[in-house]
């Protein structure tokens, strides 16, 4: 069966990061989606593993072919998501988690309408209040600010295909994994199955 | 939360009552569908338990007001399927499971979109031969018929939404389980989750 895309994204403070993880460490055959850079390889960095590793002639002629879902210039080198690696791994029956911010998610699902996206809630705006004080980094401005930003956030998250409260890390977890298992089931990824006239004859 | 409509259907020989009661068994807070009837109550029956009984006169104005997903006379006594009823359930919250035959379920799809439908498949034609062949009232031409019967009826089964194959009865339930905690969890179902706005103010 081909691979499950699984995008998770929410509104900052949710938590996504520390679900995500905690997704990646009890489900081994999911694995993250791989980045492209232009940056050097570390000592022990693997082409395909920690990062596509591409020349700036190469990275600007996958962004003018329209191979990355996104892509970013940071301190002079080039990063970004690229779809036809998701594309060729979703093939070879890879499940790959992309983790995402909201609007980013959006635009996958233009591109990839039949992956699972996943909108993580705050259990109240109170909590995601207390968890963006709780970092310590932010006056009160700029905590009024990222608040109605998380609320505009939030309201995008009526795109997506399911929602979960992150409330209980295990708990979200485990509901993602019953969403998983139920994306599995679906008839439109298993046409297969209803081809009996072989066993038939 | 609205009730979900869970709709179990599969060829015969599919094992679909056996796959119900089990999920009836496990999941106390679903019950299933409940006919309406023109035959009188037994002692200690009662109405909206057992059955919704009703006079014939009512029976055949409810026929005509388009109640029923599905009616039929059996010596003398009219049994069906209302609708109606189902709706009232669901708004109070009720899950409600129905365990059709194949050609009912896409007739309740239909009118009921939002509800999930569940189509069984046997491990194999094979199996399903088996299955037939051990009730032992089949002679060969009958067991053609009925295999043939099974194909055609497996094909109706890319109309549903999930597909299970029913290998192992602990399997296919905890599968069915997982489907019932996804849908729970689309957003469709959960628009209110995001109105956050009060709680901000």
């Amino acid at each position: 069966m081909r691979g499950l895309l699984i995008v998770i994204s929410g509104a900052s403070g949710t938590g996504k990061g520390t679900v995500c993880k905690k997704l990646l460490a009890d489900l081994p055959k999911i694995a993250y989606s791989i980045s492209a850079t232009t940056r050097n390889p570390r000592p022990g960095e693997i082409d395909g593993k920690e990062y596509y590793f591409l020349s700036v002639a190469e990275f600007k002629s996958w962004i003018s072919e329209e191979k990355f879902l996104e892509y970013a210039e940071v301190y002079g080198n080039f990063y970004g998501t690229p779809l036809n690696k998701i594309e060729e791994r979703l093939s070879r029956g890879e499940d790959i988690l992309l983790e995402i911010d909201v609007q980013g998610a959006l635009n996958v699902k233009k591109k990839c309408p039949e992956g699972v996206y996943i909108f993580l809630l705050p259990p109240s705006l109170n909590e995601l209040k207390n968890r963006i004080e709780g970092r310590g980094t932010e006056n009160p401005e700029s905590l009024a600010r990222r608040l109605k930003n998380a609320v505009a956030e939030i309201k995008i998250g009526l795109e997506y295909d399911y929602v979960v409260v992150n409330d209980d890390i295990n708990a979200a977890a485990e509901q993602i994994k019953a969403i998983l298992t139920a994306e599995r089931l679906k008839v439109a990824r298993n046409t297969d199955k209803f081809e009996f006239e072989e066993d038939f004859k």
